[in-house]
């Protein structure tokens, strides 16, 4: 057991003060390229200055005559001049150096051109002379040698990245090649016996192993050169060979994971074997077993070039290892906070800035006060607010990566936050993009996948946190959204969602447009085993049911006809157990967890349950009008109407398209 | 002359239209790739859809003893339960699958483990039974199948670009390979008998081609595969068979240049003679000659295969061709405005969105009323103001592009701006980089280049735009920059900078703060040919001078002893050929644009020039006293206190680094 925390500003300067140690802490290699479109984004490892000038000549600016100013003094319009072609005047073309007497260029535009009597030529002879009707300024459509570039001047700095633009004016200062910094070679081994590679049958307990293709991105990304390693099974020796192979070949050792402090997670002994374990626990989250330290290449014969006059033994410089732990997340994390600063070190520039802004965190969330937590959230503006909403915190959910705007930071020493509270976020996404964002909540629907789908060509994105149906209108009230789902059944008036906007934003003015139609229903697993039938057989003492949060138009509508059937909640198992989705609910009994849940169709087709029809209901929009004439909705509005859009949807199983995009009801 | 400009969206839509037409707006080809790190930045062609779900089993979240939920009732520190390992409680690792019978997880590190006769055992021995202090809830420590990811779930869009963590999540789905769009082909075809090749020795007038260069990496960056071709000459019938050659076997050709209607530019011409000439001259500037339309493929033998079931001939598609303006600014806008939206319409994703902001444009520019016109701009934020300096004008300055945050635009009907009025520009450079932009303003020094290298780790950019000392003075009065560079010598007192500013700057309160002493002299050539041996020489007939602009320090300097010894200005041949760096006055010597001009020592190592040594003189940084004690500028004065900027410094001819960082004077 190793394994102990430390904060991240410790354990970044012991990991800096061993790389400088060995002379590990700068630029570690430099190479001179060839200036082509393979220099792109490399960093420059020498400032660049220039060789030649550019235009390296006079050169004129236009076609036309080049000629000596002073020549044309007092031509015009009434009094022409005559200039003796060769001798006066000289054709050149746009880029063409000036004959070393002239010092002007007259387009061909203004210039008539004669035979030697004076007489205008044809077009298919050589003109002997050339009259002008106005006189020409000293260095006049010329572009003077050194105009965009001189000898020996900055031209770009040591430490810049090379744009498109750049390749092309160190070209012109006369360089054919340029010194650039060497790419890191980073070896990324994946151990773990559990890890089966990509495209695998899996079987329970087998894990894909991606991690290693996560971190290759980001070292590609970053600059560095990424190897994939095969996996490695848990076992000690194994793992030794492997990682003292790769301290030979690599500037940086990756290894993924076996970082923590279970019986089989040997990463911190196989550092400790081969060189100086020198971090094992970072107080950050996700992501806190992380491993730093620098593997030795002793085992290495020494090459008898590698002794110095003196006699004494070369040593090779040790390979920095990285034990990245094994959830995703913290994976991912580890490369941004670890391995990215490090590679622009190696690379010679500036470490990532990252962009960070201040959003307002929608809900409560609380965070161990010794750690520096990341939460990823969603981005939205709503209204005049900056909004940030907490997605899934465990490591293991990469969708909440890909889903994430941006990492809001709570550091060491808060224990969390309140809804409504400030939280600084490092953006994943331009604001720009941001301010795109519809940001929705409520309850979930599919359709609002397919909407999201829709909406990218015209540069919205559909952000939707599920809170449930009432838990959509809370958030409008709160002005923490522009639009809720919802789908919550009035038991007096058989209406939706009227009568709860009225309850709920009782001051709002809002529109209810109506989305779409669907079926309830029970979903059973394929070939109904316990042959359920109805809501009746939920009290069976052999049926386990999977609920629905309370607050959602699903809990709203079974509780309303238990009610109404008689049925005690108190009789029905796993009444209690309640998950936040449909698919949430289908994947419980497509597990086994459960017997049986109150959804909709779309989710028994996905999950090959089968699917027991029981109600009819709509799903709305709820609108606040500040927001449905807004330009930011505009194209929502477009999508509800497209005939692509809602053919998509009337193919799904238990969808009705008949009221989409109807108006429900304008409140108040 | 086919030349007639016409506005940039009637180019864009003749372009599309043609493009429509012809089945190429959109998607030219979809390929189903590994899931690797190669995936990066490609474009998705499909949605993905998981066909697996993450985890796909139910997993131990911990390490530790896999038990029945409802078994665990009752525990209690003072009332511990036991539970029969194998039966009731098996051991776990965190990703491993559970017992079918299992709902939650004990963490090891609160579990007793015992012999069958509930003695603890040792380490070395397997245990019996485990006791337990604490009841567990049902699925605690248990990360159920679907939390992550449920099969069927939308992963990613249609049109979404891929970063690391999206290609975890993809692999996480169940997916090995990945459905995106086809890298388009792009040929890039350099012409122009004035090209050489990079790196060869040159000639006046010939050029280094190099806008191959940029528009292959402008091509690479935005997704494509760019080919370069040879240089081929002004010939019809080499470049016919260039661009048929071409059209075979590329989705896009960029011609570059002979767009323009010269003599020698036969683009149009070889577009008329093998497709369709949709577009000649575009009212853009810089770029306007623009070349859009079609290659038809015939010559190309029909192919067996190519004949449809009804016997009709396949027609191979058209190729596109975009003639590409040939000097180098014109030629990157055209990449930029007319390559990068097609390749993104042929990649399946959105075209860029070019952040833009609004900014303060320093000094008046004019502009064409009928054009489209793009000043490259440098900016800064002074106090609460965004500025934007516009940079040198010219289509053939590269280093304009290279410098430049931004393009500022004055679109169709504006002639211009005055100084203070807002202009819109599309940003090259984050505005996080631009917030830690230091803008100075006044004389140039090399010494401020140096500065700015120094600068660089400090992620500090320092932007000097040049105007001379004393408009550097105007410049802060205005509020325009941080910090003037200055060397203005007062007649009077032989003092430098201090009664100019008290003059200039008289109710700011700035630090005159001595960056370095420096020589002024004459400049020659090697050899000094004419003999000039002091300022007297300038009045003789056979030397022509090159002089400073108005109100830079080298001027005042002049005037100052021109007027001590008596010479009449009037009687120095160039007085009036103003040149506005000490940089462009030395170029202009070295290429015989003049004998001789005033200037610092260090331009003559540059370009082989000699120097003769006059008057001692010292550079000063004013600073407005609002942003000395800023942070922006801490790290300034810190690079001015560092020994190795200081020797580095001193190593220049004719400096001097005695003065530097002394407080000449706080005023007022």
């Amino acid at each position: 057991m190793y394994l102990h925390d430390i904060p991240f500003p410790e354990a970044q300067s012991r990991f800096e003060e061993a790389l400088k140690e060995t002379n590990l802490w700068g630029m570690i290699g430099i190479e001179q390229i060839p200036l082509d479109e393979m220099a792109l984004g490399r960093v420059l490892a020498e400032s660049v200055w220039a060789k030649l000038s550019a235009p390296h000549y006079h050169a004129a600016a236009m076609d036309g005559y080049s000629v000596r100013s002073r020549e044309t003094e007092g031509a015009s319009q009434t009094h022409p001049l005559s200039l003796l072609i060769s001798d006066q005047a000289v054709y050149v073309d746009t880029g063409d150096a000036l004959p070393a007497w002239a010092d002007a260029v007259i387009p061909i535009e203004v210039v008539e051109t004669l035979d030697l009597e004076g007489n205008p030529t044809p077009v298919d002879q050589s003109p002997q002379a050339i009259r002008i009707r106005a006189a020409v300024t000293p260095w006049r459509h010329i572009r003077p040698m050194g105009e965009d570039i001189v000898t020996t001047q900055l031209i770009l700095p040591a430490g810049h990245t090379l744009r498109p633009v750049d390749l092309g004016a160190i070209a012109a200062s006369g360089h054919e090649r340029v010194s650039v910094s060497r790419r890191p070679k980073v070896a990324i081994i994946p151990t773990g016996s559990e890890l089966v590679p990509i495209g695998s049958d899996v079987s329970p307990g087998e894990i894909i192993e991606f991690n290693s293709i996560v971190l290759a991105s980001q070292v590609t990304d970053w600059g560095g050169e990424a190897t994939r390693f095969p996996i490695t099974p848990d076992d000690f020796d194994q793992l030794c060979a492997q990682v003292s192979n790769a301290a030979k070949d690599y500037d940086l050792i990756l290894l993924n994971a076996g970082s923590s402090a279970g019986a089989e997670d040997y990463s911190a002994t196989v550092v400790e074997q081969l060189g100086e374990l020198l971090v094992h626990g970072v107080a950050v989250r996700p992501g806190h077993p992380v491993i730093l330290g620098m593997i030795n290449q002793f085992g290495e014969p020494v090459k008898p070039e590698s002794i110095s006059n003196d006699g004494t033994e070369f040593k090779p410089k040790p390979t920095p290892i990285i034990g990245v732990p094994g959830y995703p997340v913290s994976s991912a994390l580890t490369g941004e906070l670890f391995v990215e600063p490090l590679l622009s070190r190696w690379l010679g520039r500036r470490p990532a800035k990252h962009k960070t802004t201040e959003a307002i965190i929608t809900r409560k969330i609380t965070s161990p006060a010794g750690d520096d937590d990341y939460v990823r959230v969603v981005l939205g503006q709503v209204a005049d607010r900056l909004l940030a909403a907490p997605l899934a915190r465990g490591a293991g959910v990469i969708t909440s990566l890909v889903r994430a705007d941006g990492l809001a930071l709570l550091p060491r020493g808060s224990q969390g936050l309140h809804a409504g509270e400030v939280v600084h976020v490092r953006l994943y996404r331009d604001m720009m993009e941001i301010d795109n964002t519809i940001f929705a909540t409520g309850s979930h629907d599919i359709t609002l996948d397919i909407l999201s789908q829709f909406l990218f060509p015209a540069e919205r994105r559909l952000v939707s946190t599920n809170v449930g149906s009432i838990g959509g209108l809370i958030a409008l009230q709160r002005n923490e959204a522009h639009l809720a789902g919802a789908h919550l059944l009035d038991p007096h008036s058989g209406e939706f969602n009227i009568s709860y906007v009225k309850q709920y934003l009782p001051d709002f003015a809002v529109n209810i447009i109506a989305l779409v139609g669907r079926q309830q229903g029970l979903l059973v697993p394929k070939g109904n085993p316990k042959q359920i039938k109805s809501l009746s057989d939920l009290a069976r003492s052999d049926v386990t049911f999977v609920n629905r949060q309370r607050g959602s138009g699903t809990r709203v509508l079974l509780d309303y006809h238990l009610d109404a059937l008689n049925i005690a909640k108190e009789a029905i198992q796993g009444y209690n157990h309640e998950e936040f989705t449909h698919l949430a609910v289908g994947a419980a009994i497509a597990s086994g967890r459960g017997d049986c849940g109150l959804g909709i169709a779309a989710v028994t087709h996905a999950l090959d349950l089968e699917f027991i029809p029981l109600f009819e209901e709509r799903y709305d929009l709820i609108i606040p009008k500040e927001f449905s004439s807004n330009s930011l909705l505009a194209p929502l509005f477009e999508v509800i109407e497209d005939t692509n859009f809602r053919k998509l949807v009337a193919s799904l199983p238990g969808y009705d398209i008949v009221p989409m995009g109807k108006l429900i009801a304008e409140l108040p």
